[in-house]
Protein backbone atom coordinates (compact mmCIF):
# COMPACT_ATOMS: atom_id res chain seq x y z
CA UNK A 1 0.00 0.00 0.00
CA UNK A 2 3.17 2.19 0.27
CA UNK A 3 5.78 1.38 -2.22
CA UNK A 4 9.06 0.63 -0.17
CA UNK A 5 12.56 0.12 -2.08
CA UNK A 6 12.22 -3.69 -2.95
CA UNK A 7 7.87 -3.68 -2.88
CA UNK A 8 6.30 -1.59 -5.54
CA UNK A 9 2.58 -0.86 -5.53
CA UNK A 10 -0.09 -3.36 -6.85
CA UNK A 11 -0.43 -5.13 -10.14
CA UNK A 12 -1.51 -8.54 -11.60
CA UNK A 13 -1.15 -9.99 -14.97
CA UNK A 14 -3.20 -12.75 -16.09
CA UNK A 15 -1.79 -14.07 -19.52
CA UNK A 16 -4.13 -16.61 -21.83
CA UNK A 17 -3.64 -17.86 -25.01
CA UNK A 18 -1.78 -14.51 -26.22
CA UNK A 19 -4.15 -11.99 -24.56
CA UNK A 20 -3.54 -10.33 -21.56
CA UNK A 21 -5.42 -8.45 -18.51
CA UNK A 22 -4.11 -6.43 -15.92
CA UNK A 23 -5.64 -6.03 -12.80
CA UNK A 24 -5.06 -2.65 -10.56
CA UNK A 25 -2.37 -0.35 -11.42
CA UNK A 26 -0.64 1.39 -8.70
CA UNK A 27 2.52 3.61 -9.45
CA UNK A 28 5.05 2.20 -11.39
CA UNK A 29 2.91 -0.25 -13.03
CA UNK A 30 4.47 0.44 -16.14
CA UNK A 31 8.36 -0.43 -14.38
CA UNK A 32 7.44 -3.78 -13.09
CA UNK A 33 6.01 -4.75 -15.96
CA UNK A 34 9.41 -3.85 -17.76
CA UNK A 35 11.00 -5.79 -14.92
CA UNK A 36 8.78 -9.17 -15.40
CA UNK A 37 10.17 -8.93 -19.18
CA UNK A 38 6.43 -9.66 -20.65
CA UNK A 39 4.76 -7.85 -23.41
CA UNK A 40 2.64 -5.33 -22.57
CA UNK A 41 1.09 -4.80 -26.28
CA UNK A 42 -1.00 -7.96 -26.07
CA UNK A 43 -3.10 -5.99 -22.53
CA UNK A 44 -6.65 -5.45 -23.78
CA UNK A 45 -8.66 -4.95 -20.55
CA UNK A 46 -7.56 -3.29 -17.28
CA UNK A 47 -9.57 -4.18 -14.26
CA UNK A 48 -9.34 -1.50 -11.19
CA UNK A 49 -10.43 -2.62 -8.25
CA UNK A 50 -10.77 0.48 -6.77
CA UNK A 51 -9.64 4.26 -7.15
CA UNK A 52 -7.16 4.64 -4.57
CA UNK A 53 -3.90 6.27 -5.60
CA UNK A 54 -1.98 3.11 -4.73
CA UNK A 55 -4.35 1.18 -7.03
CA UNK A 56 -4.33 3.46 -10.19
CA UNK A 57 -1.99 5.77 -9.92
CA UNK A 58 0.23 4.12 -12.55
CA UNK A 59 -2.32 4.69 -15.03
CA UNK A 60 -1.28 7.37 -17.26
CA UNK A 61 2.47 6.61 -17.58
CA UNK A 62 0.95 3.22 -18.21
CA UNK A 63 -1.76 4.29 -20.81
CA UNK A 64 1.49 6.37 -22.16
CA UNK A 65 3.81 3.68 -22.10
CA UNK A 66 1.24 1.04 -23.63
CA UNK A 67 1.01 3.53 -26.97
CA UNK A 68 4.76 3.47 -27.08
CA UNK A 69 4.45 -0.44 -28.24
CA UNK A 70 2.34 0.66 -31.22
CA UNK A 71 -1.07 -0.35 -29.75
CA UNK A 72 -3.80 0.93 -31.82
CA UNK A 73 -6.43 -2.09 -30.61
CA UNK A 74 -8.59 -0.65 -27.83
CA UNK A 75 -7.78 -0.94 -24.38
CA UNK A 76 -11.40 -1.25 -21.72
CA UNK A 77 -10.87 -0.04 -18.34
CA UNK A 78 -12.81 -1.18 -16.10
CA UNK A 79 -13.97 -0.97 -12.48
CA UNK A 80 -16.52 0.28 -9.75
CA UNK A 81 -18.52 2.90 -10.30
CA UNK A 82 -16.66 6.91 -9.94
CA UNK A 83 -13.80 4.82 -12.29
CA UNK A 84 -15.13 6.79 -15.52
CA UNK A 85 -14.20 10.03 -13.59
CA UNK A 86 -10.95 8.91 -12.10
CA UNK A 87 -9.86 7.87 -15.76
CA UNK A 88 -10.88 11.05 -16.93
CA UNK A 89 -9.15 13.19 -14.01
CA UNK A 90 -5.57 10.97 -15.01
CA UNK A 91 -6.37 11.47 -18.67
CA UNK A 92 -5.29 15.03 -18.28
CA UNK A 93 -1.48 14.01 -18.15
CA UNK A 94 -1.95 11.64 -21.27
CA UNK A 95 -4.22 13.23 -23.04
CA UNK A 96 -3.19 12.20 -26.58
CA UNK A 97 -3.43 8.09 -26.96
CA UNK A 98 -2.91 6.03 -30.57
CA UNK A 99 -5.72 3.31 -29.25
CA UNK A 100 -9.16 3.81 -28.68
CA UNK A 101 -9.80 4.14 -24.71
CA UNK A 102 -13.44 2.14 -23.22
CA UNK A 103 -14.13 2.71 -19.52
CA UNK A 104 -16.70 0.36 -18.13
CA UNK A 105 -18.22 0.84 -14.47
CA UNK A 106 -18.84 -2.42 -13.56
CA UNK A 107 -21.96 -3.60 -11.36
CA UNK A 108 -21.16 -6.52 -8.81
CA UNK A 109 -23.59 -8.40 -10.55
CA UNK A 110 -21.51 -7.84 -14.26
CA UNK A 111 -19.92 -10.64 -15.84
CA UNK A 112 -17.14 -9.33 -18.18
CA UNK A 113 -16.32 -11.83 -21.07
CA UNK A 114 -12.87 -10.69 -22.54
CA UNK A 115 -10.56 -12.89 -25.30
CA UNK A 116 -11.43 -16.15 -23.60
CA UNK A 117 -11.68 -14.97 -20.25
CA UNK A 118 -14.72 -14.99 -18.13
CA UNK A 119 -14.64 -11.86 -15.29
CA UNK A 120 -17.10 -11.79 -12.31
CA UNK A 121 -16.60 -9.10 -9.58
CA UNK A 122 -18.24 -9.09 -5.85
CA UNK A 123 -18.47 -5.73 -3.93
CA UNK A 124 -15.82 -6.00 -1.35
CA UNK A 125 -16.20 -3.85 1.92
CA UNK A 126 -13.90 -0.68 2.32
CA UNK A 127 -13.82 3.07 2.69
CA UNK A 128 -14.79 3.11 -1.11
CA UNK A 129 -16.44 1.25 -3.71
CA UNK A 130 -14.15 -2.13 -4.35
CA UNK A 131 -14.36 -5.22 -6.69
CA UNK A 132 -12.75 -8.50 -6.08
CA UNK A 133 -12.47 -10.32 -9.36
CA UNK A 134 -12.09 -13.87 -10.38
CA UNK A 135 -11.05 -14.24 -13.90
CA UNK A 136 -11.71 -18.27 -15.26
CA UNK A 137 -11.38 -19.91 -18.55
CA UNK A 138 -13.01 -22.71 -19.57
CA UNK A 139 -10.98 -24.71 -21.57
CA UNK A 140 -11.51 -27.45 -24.40
CA UNK A 141 -11.70 -31.32 -22.95
CA UNK A 142 -8.87 -32.98 -24.38
CA UNK A 143 -9.49 -35.24 -27.53
CA UNK A 144 -8.70 -38.70 -28.04
CA UNK A 145 -7.12 -39.21 -31.53
CA UNK A 146 -7.37 -42.96 -30.84
CA UNK A 147 -11.01 -42.68 -30.51
CA UNK A 148 -11.30 -40.73 -33.62
CA UNK A 149 -9.15 -43.32 -35.27
CA UNK A 150 -11.58 -46.16 -33.67
CA UNK A 151 -14.29 -44.43 -35.38
CA UNK A 152 -12.81 -43.68 -38.74
CA UNK A 153 -13.25 -40.11 -38.75
CA UNK A 154 -11.68 -38.10 -41.32
CA UNK A 155 -9.07 -35.68 -40.00
CA UNK A 156 -10.85 -32.62 -41.26
CA UNK A 157 -13.52 -32.91 -38.83
CA UNK A 158 -11.63 -33.38 -35.62
CA UNK A 159 -11.24 -29.62 -35.03
CA UNK A 160 -15.47 -29.29 -34.99
CA UNK A 161 -15.57 -32.17 -32.89
CA UNK A 162 -12.94 -30.96 -30.07
CA UNK A 163 -14.98 -27.74 -30.36
CA UNK A 164 -18.13 -29.48 -29.08
CA UNK A 165 -19.81 -29.50 -32.01
CA UNK A 166 -22.07 -32.71 -33.34
CA UNK A 167 -20.50 -33.58 -37.33
CA UNK A 168 -22.70 -35.23 -40.05
CA UNK A 169 -19.80 -37.70 -41.61
CA UNK A 170 -19.49 -37.93 -45.61
CA UNK A 171 -20.81 -41.68 -44.79
CA UNK A 172 -24.30 -39.88 -43.08
CA UNK A 173 -22.68 -41.05 -39.36
CA UNK A 174 -23.58 -38.61 -36.76
CA UNK A 175 -20.70 -38.73 -34.26
CA UNK A 176 -21.26 -36.20 -31.08
CA UNK A 177 -18.08 -34.70 -28.88
CA UNK A 178 -18.50 -36.98 -26.01
CA UNK A 179 -17.41 -40.13 -28.51
CA UNK A 180 -14.01 -38.53 -29.36
CA UNK A 181 -13.46 -36.88 -25.98
CA UNK A 182 -10.38 -38.77 -23.76
CA UNK A 183 -11.66 -36.35 -20.88
CA UNK A 184 -13.01 -33.46 -19.65
CA UNK A 185 -10.43 -30.52 -17.74
CA UNK A 186 -11.89 -28.09 -15.01
CA UNK A 187 -11.88 -24.58 -15.59
CA UNK A 188 -8.79 -22.38 -14.25
CA UNK A 189 -9.45 -19.80 -12.32
CA UNK A 190 -7.75 -16.59 -10.02
CA UNK A 191 -9.53 -14.89 -7.29
CA UNK A 192 -7.99 -11.48 -5.94
CA UNK A 193 -9.51 -9.30 -3.46
CA UNK A 194 -8.30 -6.22 -2.06
CA UNK A 195 -8.92 -3.78 -0.44
CA UNK A 196 -11.66 -5.21 2.08
CA UNK A 197 -12.21 -6.49 5.19
CA UNK A 198 -12.60 -10.24 6.15
CA UNK A 199 -16.44 -10.39 4.65
CA UNK A 200 -18.01 -14.14 4.71
CA UNK A 201 -19.01 -13.46 0.84
CA UNK A 202 -15.10 -13.69 -0.26
CA UNK A 203 -15.03 -17.41 0.74
CA UNK A 204 -18.03 -18.18 -1.76
CA UNK A 205 -16.73 -16.06 -4.47
CA UNK A 206 -13.07 -17.48 -4.32
CA UNK A 207 -14.44 -21.28 -4.25
CA UNK A 208 -12.11 -23.92 -5.65
CA UNK A 209 -10.00 -20.63 -7.45
CA UNK A 210 -6.94 -22.74 -8.59
CA UNK A 211 -5.29 -19.12 -7.24
CA UNK A 212 -6.46 -16.63 -4.57
CA UNK A 213 -4.88 -13.63 -4.37
CA UNK A 214 -5.96 -12.01 -1.38
CA UNK A 215 -4.56 -8.74 0.73
CA UNK A 216 -3.27 -9.58 3.86
CA UNK A 217 -2.07 -5.98 5.64
CA UNK A 218 -0.87 -7.23 9.08
CA UNK A 219 1.06 -10.39 9.77
CA UNK A 220 0.27 -9.99 13.81
CA UNK A 221 -3.01 -11.10 14.97
CA UNK A 222 -3.03 -8.65 17.60
CA UNK A 223 -3.61 -5.85 14.58
CA UNK A 224 -6.87 -7.05 14.75
CA UNK A 225 -8.77 -3.60 16.02
CA UNK A 226 -6.39 -1.21 13.63
CA UNK A 227 -7.81 -3.66 10.47
CA UNK A 228 -10.96 -3.20 11.08
CA UNK A 229 -10.95 0.61 11.34
CA UNK A 230 -9.06 0.93 7.73
CA UNK A 231 -11.15 -1.62 5.79
CA UNK A 232 -8.26 -4.09 5.67
CA UNK A 233 -7.41 -7.35 6.85
CA UNK A 234 -4.78 -10.12 8.71
CA UNK A 235 -2.88 -12.61 7.48
CA UNK A 236 -5.16 -15.15 9.56
CA UNK A 237 -8.58 -13.30 7.89
CA UNK A 238 -7.65 -13.91 4.43
CA UNK A 239 -5.72 -17.77 5.12
CA UNK A 240 -9.23 -18.63 6.90
CA UNK A 241 -11.22 -17.63 4.02
CA UNK A 242 -8.89 -19.19 1.72
CA UNK A 243 -9.51 -22.49 3.56
CA UNK A 244 -13.15 -22.09 3.48
CA UNK A 245 -12.97 -21.34 -0.50
CA UNK A 246 -10.66 -24.42 -0.72
CA UNK A 247 -9.16 -22.62 -3.21
CA UNK A 248 -5.66 -24.38 -4.75
CA UNK A 249 -3.03 -21.69 -3.65
CA UNK A 250 -3.00 -18.53 -1.91
CA UNK A 251 -0.77 -15.64 -2.14
CA UNK A 252 -0.77 -12.70 0.19
CA UNK A 253 -0.20 -9.01 -0.97
CA UNK A 254 -0.65 -5.33 -0.25
CA UNK A 255 1.26 -5.23 3.17
CA UNK A 256 1.91 -2.22 5.24
CA UNK A 257 4.76 -0.86 5.02
CA UNK A 258 5.47 -1.12 8.73
CA UNK A 259 5.93 -4.82 8.26
CA UNK A 260 9.10 -5.26 7.00
CA UNK A 261 9.69 -8.91 6.32
CA UNK A 262 6.31 -10.52 5.93
CA UNK A 263 7.42 -14.02 5.85
CA UNK A 264 8.19 -13.42 9.61
CA UNK A 265 4.40 -13.94 10.13
CA UNK A 266 3.91 -16.04 7.66
CA UNK A 267 2.84 -19.14 10.03
CA UNK A 268 0.22 -17.04 11.71
CA UNK A 269 -1.38 -17.39 8.21
CA UNK A 270 0.13 -21.29 7.64
CA UNK A 271 -2.31 -22.54 10.81
CA UNK A 272 -5.24 -22.40 8.75
CA UNK A 273 -4.31 -22.85 5.01
CA UNK A 274 -1.12 -24.90 4.52
CA UNK A 275 -0.29 -23.68 1.00
CA UNK A 276 0.02 -19.67 1.24
CA UNK A 277 2.64 -17.68 0.33
CA UNK A 278 3.92 -14.04 1.32
CA UNK A 279 4.00 -12.93 -2.42
CA UNK A 280 6.73 -10.86 -3.94
CA UNK A 281 7.65 -8.72 -6.54
CA UNK A 282 7.62 -10.46 -9.80
CA UNK A 283 5.90 -14.00 -8.18
CA UNK A 284 4.86 -15.64 -11.07
CA UNK A 285 2.65 -18.87 -11.59
CA UNK A 286 1.46 -21.09 -14.66
CA UNK A 287 -1.76 -22.85 -14.37
CA UNK A 288 -2.51 -25.63 -14.36
CA UNK A 289 0.08 -26.84 -11.78
CA UNK A 290 0.51 -30.13 -13.41
CA UNK A 291 -3.01 -31.45 -11.11
CA UNK A 292 -4.90 -32.15 -14.92
CA UNK A 293 -1.65 -32.60 -17.02
CA UNK A 294 -3.72 -29.95 -19.78
CA UNK B 1 11.48 10.22 -20.44
CA UNK B 2 10.55 6.65 -19.72
CA UNK B 3 11.39 4.66 -16.98
CA UNK B 4 14.23 1.49 -17.38
CA UNK B 5 15.00 -0.71 -14.91
CA UNK B 6 17.31 1.83 -13.56
CA UNK B 7 16.40 4.96 -14.50
CA UNK B 8 13.35 6.42 -13.34
CA UNK B 9 11.44 9.74 -14.06
CA UNK B 10 12.42 13.16 -13.20
CA UNK B 11 12.72 14.44 -10.21
CA UNK B 12 15.60 17.03 -8.53
CA UNK B 13 15.80 17.43 -4.38
CA UNK B 14 17.33 20.80 -3.65
CA UNK B 15 18.18 21.19 0.33
CA UNK B 16 19.33 24.19 2.35
CA UNK B 17 19.25 25.35 5.80
CA UNK B 18 17.31 22.82 6.93
CA UNK B 19 14.71 23.05 4.45
CA UNK B 20 13.57 21.97 0.67
CA UNK B 21 12.66 22.23 -2.57
CA UNK B 22 11.54 19.56 -5.24
CA UNK B 23 11.75 20.23 -8.87
CA UNK B 24 9.27 17.49 -10.79
CA UNK B 25 7.46 14.71 -10.19
CA UNK B 26 7.56 12.29 -12.33
CA UNK B 27 6.31 8.57 -11.60
CA UNK B 28 8.28 7.14 -9.04
CA UNK B 29 9.48 10.41 -7.09
CA UNK B 30 8.51 8.94 -3.83
CA UNK B 31 10.32 6.05 -4.40
CA UNK B 32 13.36 7.45 -5.27
CA UNK B 33 12.97 9.81 -2.33
CA UNK B 34 12.87 6.98 0.00
CA UNK B 35 15.75 5.56 -1.73
CA UNK B 36 18.13 8.65 -1.22
CA UNK B 37 17.08 8.29 2.59
CA UNK B 38 16.93 12.06 2.38
CA UNK B 39 14.20 13.34 4.79
CA UNK B 40 11.12 14.72 2.63
CA UNK B 41 8.58 16.37 5.50
CA UNK B 42 10.86 19.28 4.92
CA UNK B 43 10.18 19.85 1.37
CA UNK B 44 8.10 23.13 1.26
CA UNK B 45 8.16 23.65 -2.45
CA UNK B 46 7.20 21.52 -5.89
CA UNK B 47 8.56 23.44 -8.80
CA UNK B 48 6.79 21.80 -11.54
CA UNK B 49 8.48 22.41 -15.21
CA UNK B 50 5.49 21.48 -17.35
CA UNK B 51 2.56 19.26 -17.35
CA UNK B 52 3.77 15.89 -19.45
CA UNK B 53 2.92 12.71 -17.06
CA UNK B 54 7.08 12.20 -17.20
CA UNK B 55 7.32 15.12 -15.38
CA UNK B 56 4.16 15.03 -12.88
CA UNK B 57 2.45 11.65 -13.04
CA UNK B 58 4.20 11.41 -9.76
CA UNK B 59 2.08 13.77 -7.58
CA UNK B 60 -0.41 12.13 -6.42
CA UNK B 61 1.90 9.72 -4.32
CA UNK B 62 4.06 12.18 -3.59
CA UNK B 63 1.43 14.08 -1.79
CA UNK B 64 -0.10 10.96 0.36
CA UNK B 65 3.61 10.02 1.46
CA UNK B 66 4.13 13.37 2.33
CA UNK B 67 0.84 13.16 4.51
CA UNK B 68 1.99 10.16 5.96
CA UNK B 69 5.35 12.00 7.66
CA UNK B 70 2.55 13.93 9.52
CA UNK B 71 2.93 17.06 7.82
CA UNK B 72 0.97 19.70 8.78
CA UNK B 73 2.43 22.93 7.00
CA UNK B 74 1.71 24.11 3.53
CA UNK B 75 3.13 23.05 0.32
CA UNK B 76 2.87 25.05 -2.86
CA UNK B 77 2.99 23.68 -6.20
CA UNK B 78 4.24 25.96 -8.72
CA UNK B 79 4.33 26.00 -12.26
CA UNK B 80 3.50 27.10 -15.46
CA UNK B 81 0.22 28.24 -16.66
CA UNK B 82 -2.01 24.94 -16.90
CA UNK B 83 -0.74 23.55 -13.72
CA UNK B 84 -3.72 24.65 -11.03
CA UNK B 85 -5.76 22.36 -13.92
CA UNK B 86 -3.78 19.83 -14.15
CA UNK B 87 -2.90 19.54 -9.97
CA UNK B 88 -6.44 19.75 -9.48
CA UNK B 89 -7.19 16.45 -11.36
CA UNK B 90 -4.60 14.52 -9.92
CA UNK B 91 -6.00 15.42 -6.68
CA UNK B 92 -8.97 12.97 -7.66
CA UNK B 93 -6.96 10.50 -6.16
CA UNK B 94 -5.20 12.00 -3.16
CA UNK B 95 -8.80 14.17 -2.54
CA UNK B 96 -7.45 14.41 2.13
CA UNK B 97 -4.28 15.64 2.63
CA UNK B 98 -3.48 16.69 6.40
CA UNK B 99 -1.50 19.87 5.16
CA UNK B 100 -2.66 23.14 2.88
CA UNK B 101 -1.78 22.92 -0.57
CA UNK B 102 -1.16 26.03 -2.50
CA UNK B 103 -1.05 26.15 -6.24
CA UNK B 104 1.00 29.02 -8.24
CA UNK B 105 0.75 29.43 -12.18
CA UNK B 106 4.19 31.30 -12.86
CA UNK B 107 4.86 33.65 -15.56
CA UNK B 108 8.93 33.55 -16.63
CA UNK B 109 9.13 37.03 -15.17
CA UNK B 110 8.45 35.68 -11.65
CA UNK B 111 10.82 35.69 -8.98
CA UNK B 112 10.00 33.35 -5.96
CA UNK B 113 11.39 33.37 -2.23
CA UNK B 114 11.18 30.29 -1.09
CA UNK B 115 13.36 29.47 2.69
CA UNK B 116 16.03 31.70 1.69
CA UNK B 117 16.07 30.35 -1.94
CA UNK B 118 15.58 32.66 -4.74
CA UNK B 119 13.85 30.94 -7.83
CA UNK B 120 13.85 32.72 -11.45
CA UNK B 121 11.94 31.31 -14.30
CA UNK B 122 12.96 31.02 -18.10
CA UNK B 123 10.43 30.13 -20.38
CA UNK B 124 11.68 27.51 -22.29
CA UNK B 125 10.60 26.07 -25.77
CA UNK B 126 8.90 22.52 -25.76
CA UNK B 127 5.24 21.31 -27.12
CA UNK B 128 3.71 22.86 -24.06
CA UNK B 129 4.11 25.35 -21.92
CA UNK B 130 7.28 24.99 -19.63
CA UNK B 131 9.71 26.62 -17.22
CA UNK B 132 13.21 26.43 -16.34
CA UNK B 133 13.90 27.43 -13.01
CA UNK B 134 17.42 28.74 -11.45
CA UNK B 135 17.59 28.79 -7.94
CA UNK B 136 20.00 30.90 -6.12
CA UNK B 137 20.99 31.18 -2.13
CA UNK B 138 22.60 34.67 -1.40
CA UNK B 139 25.26 34.18 1.43
CA UNK B 140 26.04 35.89 4.72
CA UNK B 141 29.74 37.08 4.08
CA UNK B 142 32.81 35.50 6.08
CA UNK B 143 33.30 37.05 9.50
CA UNK B 144 36.22 37.86 11.11
CA UNK B 145 36.17 36.95 14.71
CA UNK B 146 39.78 38.32 14.78
CA UNK B 147 39.02 42.24 13.30
CA UNK B 148 35.67 42.18 15.85
CA UNK B 149 38.43 41.80 18.64
CA UNK B 150 40.60 44.11 17.69
CA UNK B 151 38.23 46.82 17.65
CA UNK B 152 36.63 45.94 21.03
CA UNK B 153 33.42 44.49 20.02
CA UNK B 154 31.41 43.25 22.21
CA UNK B 155 30.12 39.68 21.31
CA UNK B 156 26.91 40.25 21.54
CA UNK B 157 26.86 42.04 18.53
CA UNK B 158 28.89 40.36 16.60
CA UNK B 159 25.31 38.33 15.20
CA UNK B 160 23.95 41.76 14.02
CA UNK B 161 26.79 42.92 12.11
CA UNK B 162 27.49 39.37 10.39
CA UNK B 163 23.75 39.81 9.07
CA UNK B 164 24.48 42.87 7.43
CA UNK B 165 23.34 45.78 10.27
CA UNK B 166 25.64 48.59 11.22
CA UNK B 167 25.90 48.47 15.14
CA UNK B 168 25.96 51.16 17.61
CA UNK B 169 28.23 50.36 20.47
CA UNK B 170 27.35 50.80 24.12
CA UNK B 171 30.97 53.56 23.95
CA UNK B 172 28.85 55.42 21.26
CA UNK B 173 30.89 54.15 18.47
CA UNK B 174 29.20 53.18 15.00
CA UNK B 175 30.64 49.77 13.46
CA UNK B 176 29.43 49.09 9.89
CA UNK B 177 29.40 45.22 8.29
CA UNK B 178 32.51 46.09 6.50
CA UNK B 179 34.38 46.52 9.52
CA UNK B 180 34.27 42.71 10.61
CA UNK B 181 34.22 40.96 7.36
CA UNK B 182 36.68 38.66 6.58
CA UNK B 183 35.34 38.26 2.68
CA UNK B 184 32.32 38.16 0.67
CA UNK B 185 30.80 34.53 -0.08
CA UNK B 186 29.55 34.36 -3.50
CA UNK B 187 25.79 33.23 -4.13
CA UNK B 188 25.18 29.58 -5.19
CA UNK B 189 22.94 28.66 -8.22
CA UNK B 190 21.51 25.49 -9.81
CA UNK B 191 19.80 25.74 -12.92
CA UNK B 192 17.73 23.02 -14.25
CA UNK B 193 16.31 22.77 -17.87
CA UNK B 194 14.27 20.26 -19.22
CA UNK B 195 12.12 19.97 -21.67
CA UNK B 196 13.44 22.12 -24.02
CA UNK B 197 15.03 22.88 -27.70
CA UNK B 198 18.69 24.16 -27.02
CA UNK B 199 17.53 28.26 -27.09
CA UNK B 200 20.18 30.94 -26.65
CA UNK B 201 18.68 32.17 -23.57
CA UNK B 202 19.37 28.98 -21.29
CA UNK B 203 23.08 30.60 -21.87
CA UNK B 204 22.33 33.71 -20.39
CA UNK B 205 19.75 33.06 -17.83
CA UNK B 206 22.34 29.56 -16.62
CA UNK B 207 25.09 32.28 -16.65
CA UNK B 208 27.81 31.42 -13.97
CA UNK B 209 25.38 28.83 -12.14
CA UNK B 210 27.84 26.18 -10.15
CA UNK B 211 25.61 23.65 -11.21
CA UNK B 212 23.29 23.27 -14.52
CA UNK B 213 21.42 20.19 -15.15
CA UNK B 214 19.89 20.31 -18.20
CA UNK B 215 18.51 17.94 -20.78
CA UNK B 216 20.13 15.67 -23.30
CA UNK B 217 17.81 13.55 -24.98
CA UNK B 218 20.40 11.86 -27.58
CA UNK B 219 24.05 11.63 -27.44
CA UNK B 220 24.92 11.07 -30.98
CA UNK B 221 24.69 14.63 -33.09
CA UNK B 222 23.24 12.95 -35.87
CA UNK B 223 19.92 12.91 -34.27
CA UNK B 224 19.69 16.44 -34.38
CA UNK B 225 16.88 16.53 -36.89
CA UNK B 226 14.64 14.34 -34.38
CA UNK B 227 15.28 16.79 -31.60
CA UNK B 228 14.21 19.66 -33.52
CA UNK B 229 10.98 17.56 -34.07
CA UNK B 230 10.34 16.79 -30.67
CA UNK B 231 11.49 20.07 -28.72
CA UNK B 232 14.28 18.40 -27.40
CA UNK B 233 18.15 18.48 -27.52
CA UNK B 234 21.51 16.84 -27.74
CA UNK B 235 24.27 16.15 -25.41
CA UNK B 236 26.54 18.53 -27.79
CA UNK B 237 23.75 21.18 -27.20
CA UNK B 238 23.72 21.04 -23.96
CA UNK B 239 27.52 21.21 -23.51
CA UNK B 240 27.07 24.19 -25.80
CA UNK B 241 25.09 26.08 -23.54
CA UNK B 242 27.28 25.27 -20.57
CA UNK B 243 30.24 26.10 -22.39
CA UNK B 244 28.44 29.59 -23.12
CA UNK B 245 27.33 30.34 -19.57
CA UNK B 246 30.44 29.31 -17.48
CA UNK B 247 28.62 27.53 -15.57
CA UNK B 248 30.43 25.07 -13.13
CA UNK B 249 29.66 22.14 -13.53
CA UNK B 250 27.49 20.39 -15.99
CA UNK B 251 24.75 16.98 -15.46
CA UNK B 252 22.85 15.75 -18.53
CA UNK B 253 19.62 13.65 -18.21
CA UNK B 254 16.20 13.21 -19.31
CA UNK B 255 17.78 10.67 -21.85
CA UNK B 256 16.11 8.88 -24.74
CA UNK B 257 14.96 4.93 -23.35
CA UNK B 258 16.77 4.47 -26.82
CA UNK B 259 20.35 5.40 -25.00
CA UNK B 260 20.92 2.57 -22.91
CA UNK B 261 24.14 3.86 -22.04
CA UNK B 262 24.37 7.76 -21.84
CA UNK B 263 28.45 7.28 -21.26
CA UNK B 264 29.00 6.08 -24.50
CA UNK B 265 28.17 9.35 -26.23
CA UNK B 266 29.81 11.80 -23.17
CA UNK B 267 32.53 13.08 -25.90
CA UNK B 268 30.09 14.54 -27.89
CA UNK B 269 29.84 16.66 -24.64
CA UNK B 270 33.20 17.06 -23.88
CA UNK B 271 34.06 18.78 -26.82
CA UNK B 272 32.35 21.63 -26.13
CA UNK B 273 32.47 21.46 -22.29
CA UNK B 274 35.14 19.35 -20.19
CA UNK B 275 33.33 19.69 -16.55
CA UNK B 276 30.07 17.68 -17.80
CA UNK B 277 28.20 14.19 -16.71
CA UNK B 278 25.59 12.06 -17.64
CA UNK B 279 23.75 12.00 -15.05
CA UNK B 280 22.54 8.69 -12.81
CA UNK B 281 19.89 7.81 -10.37
CA UNK B 282 20.66 9.39 -6.97
CA UNK B 283 23.38 11.44 -8.03
CA UNK B 284 24.42 14.37 -5.28
CA UNK B 285 26.37 16.96 -5.11
CA UNK B 286 27.11 19.59 -1.97
CA UNK B 287 27.84 23.52 -2.98
CA UNK B 288 30.32 25.05 -2.69
CA UNK B 289 32.75 22.69 -4.48
CA UNK B 290 35.48 23.38 -2.15
CA UNK B 291 36.31 26.87 -4.39
CA UNK B 292 35.71 29.60 -1.49
CA UNK B 293 35.85 27.50 1.91
CA UNK B 294 32.72 28.71 2.92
Amino acid sequence: MVPLKNRWLTCCLIEYLGNALLIDCGEGTQIALHLSGRKISHIRTLLITHTHADHIAGLPGFLLTLGNTGKTSPLLIAGPKGIRKTVQALLTIAPFLPYPLEVQELEPQDILQRDGMEIRCLALMHSVPCLGYRVTVYRKPVFSPQKAEALQIPRPFYRQLHEGNTVCLPDHRMIAPEQVIEKERPPLSVCYCTDTLPIPAIARFAEGADLMICEGMYGEDDMLDKMEKKGHMLFSDAAALAAQAGVGRLWLTHYSPAMQNPNDYIANAKKFFPNVQAAWDGICLSLPEGKDGG
